[in-house]
């Protein structure tokens, strides 16, 4: 099977695409990226972020502009979110990727976030996509939810295409026939990208599974197959947390997480 | 199974709800919506125009913006498309339907069209649907490719709580794992919907199947279970169209299926 | 797309198939099959069997042998089962179908039944397939609920590859990622099979849908879109059925759909 | 949300199930199941098995009755194929597992194999699984293609219920819209269905994704996720494989693979 992508290709580039943000190396080391769903209060962010700074995670997650299927759920908390999460990225020294959902705010969100993220739901927003294609922060592109490899990776293209060449895949979890899983996590992408494209590959095992418990195992399983690192949601209290809570980590959680991730680390490469 | 909508539910408001656009009552007769996918050149539009208006086609439709999966191929004519999809209108006395994909756009459509179409992938961009909340013209808003029947419902809920009440609902087929159609055409999606909702639901045959020989079948089936319309991509000479000519019917074709279609109006009511 | 059958393709045969049942003429004339699930006890069978003669229906239907999800599930009253629909057959004269769900029940399911039905869980039972290739009587082979139109038509291939010729093909609907229905049903699939099959195609809208409210529409909008008959699960008090009460329609409501269904017929054909 | 299966359960039976064949202990030690697709020619078979026991695999898998999507694909060597099975089996002292496709070969099979294999097509062959669970033998129960986590626990109940309580599962891939890979090799099924139920459960990559360029990081992921074993398609030749080729690993990278996987057993237990 042709896939249709060119820029994202391993023929392209045969190399490994390494993203440096605040001299972590994206693609290079495994990289560990943990936080709330939803930006909380200035207190709890801080604090989650230097906790997780002194766990030996190396960027801070946060939602400030938040996509809900209801417009009756909770929407983020837009600016002020994003003043929170710059706070608490200058009290750790963490990084911070937040994700963009209006084309409107892209100025604004290129102020106070390291790595833009595009979630499921916007993988093909095209207009979005172009105009990520022309700024300097690295964009975080998660599969859409029901998207194909192919459909994925043309997404990616949109970008590299206008000129950024920092894209990170994040593998989330496809829409399945099982209700058991939020969603089902495509473990099977994870080398068949790695092969496909020379771009970093993220996996987030808290919405491709949905379910804490599922949480580690799915993690450990993604780096095993190749991934370069993982996004995983993190609360103090899960189930005071904003959205989410059902698939939160403690923090407790994340920090026995990350040990019993390291050795995994020399197995893979 | 208790669904979340709420200004979108039969509890809401028991009545159909019809929306005018040019004396056509969309919810109440029986609406054919037909055009090219992409605007083509003036001669060949105006030429689809008058040709759809002398056999009984209410509503022109024709993309100027369009979305596609890769960045290389054609993405329309933009705001050319427009002007010449404005010459059609003129010239033909038919309203317009055209996709938005671009937020900023947004007034710019709203000069040159009659209805705006939110396509399958744009279903969950929820800035969009705010801002579509707010203007007047209908607003037709197609299923994303893999959106639950409570999915579709609460992105027509962001319309409709920002004030414009004139949502038509589009059903144009769902992936599945069987690839010898583009897509399947969710069938019982169509009572489910009337029965849930107040909203028009036009059947978008061309993509619920992406075959043209199974256009006119699933154009009838989805009448006969309830559909206000079809929606229908035409082309003079499909093997030339700018895209989807796999789909797409002639001008006889689309003659015959309106001529077969009549008899079914008084079937169902 | 060049789908393998042979035997069942219009290629091999161009004219439909017609299959005789005691004077019924499935596959020319369209077909009401109809009955609960599970057969009940001897005088409500009697009972169904006599009004669905009267409302003109064409075949009887009724499990013995029932495949159910949980070994705790009730497995359907076997033999009994058996002689209670050889009852209601001789009282009303309709012919009956009913499932086999063991090889080795072939002999005895012979004896009893006008017409055998393969289930959609034992679509690809392969062993079960050549033996009814075997046999005299017609084998309605329902479609799995998440096989291909090739996989399908590639199973009648075994039956008919054994000589007999007499296979209905029956859409029951597919499993997709809604959980709103049961099932889905596939409408594009009925013209679809009947342009790459000669073999007479008939519509479950009760397992296509899972949903009582839902089932006359789709079976209107089945036999629109081509199929050659419905199959429909009826009982006189749904809420009471042995299994598949809340997709049964009641002996009314049946009764409305046949008279419903009947101007449909001479506008497809 | 609650599954409906008890005896398969973890609540009732919170200790790990541990099935002993010929001294190899599933569910406590990770076991390497391996060999061909279909048997082949005695003399393959029994090199494959010689180099497969010399590597370290615990048990030698192949198929002599099989199931194929059409009537014209080889169907096996039916009792021919036990027979080299058997010779293999001897010549190297490996266990060795074979597929029931036919409950009239049971008594057959029962003579020949270690443990009988239940395909992905046949998991919801309810009278199969009754039968298999009368007998002495270790059944390894393959997930159903499109089954949920309960069904397939079900299925197992089904076995359990009769009395057999050596049900090894197997996760072999779902089938999703993506036809990248032939499946898509569900990671969450594993941490999942250990933590549903007592079972050992066994990985096929080799299924799971359909290209062998991914069996060996799926087969990591799996164990790093928590499952029992693997299973594995192996052929000196693929090339020349009598079926899925295009799947298979040579013997040097099954060889490459089982010292690859064996750091990985200390990390998980």
């Amino acid at each position: 099977m042709l896939l249709a992508h060119k820029l994202a290709s391993r023929e392209y580039k045969p190399g490994d695409t390494v993203i440096n943000v605040k001299n972590i190396e994206i693609g290079k080391n495994k990289t560990i990226i943990a936080g709330p769903c939803a930006v909380e209060d200035e207190e709890t962010m801080v604090y989650i972020a230097m906790e997780l700074k002194k766990m030996g995670a190396h960027i801070l997650r946060g939602g400030a502009y938040k996509p809900r299927t209801s417009p009756y759920s909770c929407q983020g908390q837009g600016k002020r979110g994003l003043e929170i999460l710059n706070t608490a990225r200058k009290e750790s020294g963490l990084p911070v990727i937040t994700e963009l959902t209006d084309i409107r705010n892209l100025d604004l969100l290129c102020q106070h976030a390291d790595i833009l993220q595009v979630g499921s739901r916007s993988m093909q927003n095209f207009p979005l996509l172009k105009e990520l294609g022309r700024i300097k922060q690295p964009v975080l592109l998660k599969r859409g939810f029901c998207a194909t490899l192919e459909e994925w990776l043309l997404a990616a293209e949109y970008i590299l295409n206008e000129g950024n060449h920092k894209v990170i895949l994040c593998e989330r979890g496809i829409r399945s026939f099982d209700s058991y899983c939020r969603n089902t996590f495509d473990i099977n992408a994870v080398p068949a990208v790695k092969n496909l494209s020379h771009l970093p590959l993220i996996a987030d095992p808290s919405h491709g599974t949905g379910r804490k418990e599922l949480v580690a195992p799915v993690a450990r399983a993604a780096l095993a197959a190749g991934a370069d690192g993982i996004m995983v949601e993190v609360h103090p209290e899960p189930e005071k947390a904003l959205s989410d809570g059902h698939q939160s980590l403690t923090l407790e959680q994340i920090h026995q997480l990350i040990a019993d991730l390291k050795p995994f680390y020399s197995l893979i490469s």
